[in-house]
């Protein structure tokens, strides 16, 4: 502390893994250790998962700042009324923590996967990091998780690895699925119909694997070709491996 | 045990993360701590890295398993001498391994960020696999421990992320650059020039950033277009976020 300086908190964005709480780091359980308050995100009515995954390793008496989407369904973001909706949510949760961290108190924001990989921490760090010291602890992501739990090598030597969301156009996704030698297809959900005739387009398809809940006890996990519906959560993925040559 | 049956060893692949031996989780402690016989992958002559990350948490008088590549520099797959040293290495090592497993030994091959993530573990585990009960302990990788070090969010909601090697030709570089929202070059070393062309072509140079061993005390970071020479060292990457527009 400068003299006559403000005591000024810090902002931590700590990654807890996929969903097994095996798989947090010794830095994540760190930093929950230095925290002075722990804020993680949740859809309104609904416990956070990043909370249930690092429950047991929570500081007893360390007030929590729960951080509740107004949506619970995620719409395009062309759509203005919920770009307007999580902007101002992302507004509010940051001035609420920077109050915090004004205090003079360290705030960790738990976050599922690693913080920077598709997470909504990313949207805080934007807002907070340029006037805040803060720190990252990386985590394992969700897709490890998932080729882990499977088994199954996902990538190797030169392969061309790419993430897909599975809202691209049918003829995208099969265009960008024959060009890569490994792909992960995120936020499966309502898109499996046209996801699977991509893959089989691509010639993608026997191979395929895929994953709810990858590394937690609801774990399904299913090569898809076997998957006789076409049913599937929001945060399903599904797995194409590369490397189908080797030394 | 089933009556009658052999005992026979678990073969473990231990992902112990990027470099900073506080991004181990808490399940690779724990298999450290079950394993008989701990293997790790070397340059002939050099220190294992993935031991090195790991090695405050080795158990005492646990035997370890080196196992040294037999070439010092990754060559093209399409050159044959160098497949066959590689194909040799590997099914020797295998070799080594399943004799450890047939004697009832539990073998940890510790790993640098993911085992299934572009790692070398990837030829034990399609070789002994098939015969023997694996499990595979997720890790952090090495491109998540860079962009948390530089505190980068790296790709966010219906981003195209895509993992490049930097052996590709410069056109294809810069189409794939073009074409991907976020991405992450590897294998950077002598490519650094045509890969700082084929990112200023497909504008992407601006925002590049240029890591070296991310997480660890030699971590070496700098924007790309600020880098004035083109020397790296063949693990250096660069990260090309995603994620300009955001609520």
């Amino acid at each position: 502390m400068t003299a006559g300086g403000p005591m000024v908190g810090r902002l931590l964005g700590v990654g807890v893994g996929p969903g097994d709480p095996e798989l947090m780091t010794l830095k994540a359980m760190r930093a929950l250790g230095e925290a002075d308050v722990i804020a993680h995100f949740a859809k309104a009515g609904c416990a956070s998962h990043s909370r249930a995954i690092a429950v047991r390793h929570l500081p007893a008496g360390v007030p929590e700042l729960p951080l509740y989407y107004p949506v619970t369904t995620e719409l395009p973001k062309q759509c203005d009324g919920y770009r307007d909706a999580l902007r101002d949510f992302y507004d509010d949760a940051a001035a609420t923590i920077a109050g915090h961290l004004d205090a003079g108190r360290t705030v960790a924001v738990i976050c599922e996967g690693d913080p920077l990989f598709y997470g909504s921490y990313m949207h805080l760090h934007a807002r907070l990091s340029p006037r805040y010291a803060s720190e990252i602890v990386a985590g394992v992501t969700g897709m490890s998780g998932c080729w882990s739990a499977a088994g199954m090598p996902i990538a190797q030597g030169d392969d061309i690895f790419t993430v897909l969301p599975a809202t691209l156009s049918e003829s995208e996704l099969a265009r960008r699925l024959s060009e890569a030698d490994a792909a992960v297809v995120m936020k499966v959900g309502r898109h499996l119909p046209k996801l699977r005739r991509a893959l089989a387009a691509s010639g993608r398809l026997p191979r395929a694997i895929y994953v709810e809940r990858g590394t937690t006890a609801e774990e399904k996990m299913i090569p898809l070709a076997a998957k006789l519906d076409d049913e599937a959560p929001y945060f399903a993925v599904v797995l194409v491996p590369g490397w189908e040559e080797r030394p």
